[in-house]
């Protein structure tokens, strides 16, 4: 693997060179994690004039089970403990000769920048912006697998929860049974906190679990995700509790379904991100929900949860081959509950396949 | 509670007006728990001129369950979606006339502080240093029995699982159960990621949970907390696994314990942070463990679970009646594994009874 981090680091060093930076200090732990291998709590990356190192403010991967950096890598551990490494790879910079050093300014804070400038005052700061994110949009396929592992475990946990009896369990406990799986099915740990919600909790986007219990005739939605090796997927369905559904959630169901695999269908490599958007939003405005909408009905994944590309009406940009991404529109019917139905797939082209579905669990309407 | 919050408000209002700022925007989430009653999502809180203000991306309290600002306070929400908080809120003090707008540099990103500049150049930017948190050091009796709840839950969740069965359980599985347990007593969640250490691992500090089961003959440490209100506990014990202790832990076991009863002993109102610190240190050191002890021995807890202040050799500054710190001393031999005991105290000074022990389980050696 150290080849692969090598060449992302390589690919970063010639974007900073062309804006003009020898130098760059990575501090945002997933950029970290993308560049190093590992992103040991706030050790910060530098890409070097002469050489590159890992600064980290306690040795690495001291824990069993703790990801270790890359082998190619140097790592300096700094020997005061409370130090800043942003301030000690600065200093390092200075040391390599370089004049310019790259920040990530939407990361970095104002007081840890102040530090930067009075220990290393000839050096003279710009911003890295976003541009260990860009890298960071189109995957490779280790990456690729890592997130279909992820997605397998998420499929495997919502799996076995349908099986069990839910009327009477509360929101709390269903959460807590679907991590507590995704972690027995070998995930380092839920890729955020899963939302369980019911009657008219359902559909709602991010719901927090309540103490409300399941009951006969609800729609019951979830949506979780398990964190494999740093990458993180996400899937979301609804069921309906009892033998036969009312008519209400049926038609909204449907109306959802053909949202969401209208999205499904757009996600070509070209496509715009909010063309993405406004197909499975087309099919929800149409049916008189424009109301109330998210504001956005898919995102990318990868070592963040949420990552570029947005799926939304003012999102700028095309997808790319290799993107996973979400699709994921739901409606919400105020005190009456909802439909969130969610997909983790990867943008493919035609000749490839078309997009690559990662999360398998069926998507008919349950009655459980 | 609405009094409680303005007169939070007010205090630091008097703060900056004291450092020549007449608003400021507070944008650290515990900060502005502490100051409007909730924190959402991204909000931000100006305390301006003529109002404060809660100025948020979405609208607050969305979900059943999430805590509700101060009623008193008025709330903004932005109209656009992806709005940033901070920079509208600049924008309000500039509105009400202020001229100086103080900011949390140590929280704010660099890309944001531009953002505020550029949005309101005419405002003068200062920094507002950590003069939340200083408020946030000595807690009033209704943050206070927040955390004795706190305590009080990991306490219960602690003492059912040693009424189970452990031999042959992996540290992930007792870790995921004590979280479920929390929540069953109440808790918001766990205050922290649960650690659970066996065998060669027990006694390390922060230990993430592997898949090691537990053995006939280890040290089992446990270090969980809960989140009650926002208001975060600690508690740490290790225990023996099998009918009889071997020498060497019963006297590593009693040397920890004389460190730490060291540590509680010397919590009084006046008493330097260092001080404590070295009380507990001393007895460690003197007994030839001087290398590898952690950087310090407690921390202060609150709403969140790491902060000041800091029980540590270099640490400046002198304890309060009514701050809540743990103390945490441990030794852990490589190979073999160690001990950790870890409370949650509330500095009292003598005529109130002194410390005021919140984590109540025992602390003689358990074998289990």
């Amino acid at each position: 693997m150290s080849e692969v981090y090598a060449a992302r680091r390589e690919r970063l060093r010639e974007r900073c060179a062309g804006s003009g930076s020898a130098a760059a200090v990575v501090s945002r732990p997933a950029n970290v994690r993308y560049l190093a291998g590992a992103a040991p709590s706030g050790a910060v990356l530098l890409l070097g004039r002469t050489e590159d190192v890992l600064v980290c403010g306690r040795p690495p991967g001291e824990e069993p089970g703790a990801e270790r950096p890359d082998a190619g890598l140097r790592t300096h551990v700094l020997e005061s403990r409370g130090g800043d490494p942003v301030v000690a790879a600065a200093g390092q910079a200075a040391a390599q000769g370089a004049e310019t050093l790259a920040v990530e300014e939407h990361h970095l804070t104002v007081a840890r920048h102040h530090a930067l400038t009075s220990v290393a005052p000839a050096l003279r700061l710009a911003d890295l912006a976003c541009g260990v994110e860009q890298l960071r949009l189109v995957k490779d396929e280790e990456e690729i697998s890592c997130l279909r592992i992820a997605a397998e475990i998420a499929d495997q946990a919502l799996g076995e929860l349908l099986e069990s009896i839910l009327v009477g369990r509360t929101e709390r406990h269903l959460a807590l049974e679907l991590e507590r799986r995704l972690v027995d099915h070998g995930a380092d740990g839920p890729a955020f906190p899963t939302s369980v919600a019911t009657g008219p909790n359902s559909g709602r986007g991010g719901h927090r679990p309540t103490d409300r219990r399941v009951e006969e005739g609800d729609f019951l939605s979830v949506c979780l995700g398990s964190c494999y090796r740093g990458y993180r997927s996400e899937i979301g369905r609804t069921f309906v509790i009892g033998t036969s559904p009312a008519d209400w959630q049926i038609e909204l169901y449907d109306l959802v379904f053909a949202a969401q695999r209208a999205g499904r269908e757009a996600l070509v490599p070209g496509a715009a991100y909010r063309d993405v958007d406004r197909a499975a939003r087309h099919v929800l405005d149409a049916a008189g929900h424009a109301d109330g909408l998210p504001p956005r009905t898919g995102h990318g994944v990868g070592l963040e949860i949420d990552e570029d590309p947005q799926l939304a009406p003012a999102a700028m940009g095309k997808l790319d081959a290799c993107v996973p991404v979400t699709v994921e529109p739901g409606v919400h019917l105020p005190g009456r509950g909802g439909v969130r139905i969610d997909d983790t797939l990867v943008v493919r082209c035609e000749a490839d396949g078309g997009p690559e579905l990662l999360t398998i669990t069926t998507k008919e309407l349950l009655a459980l």
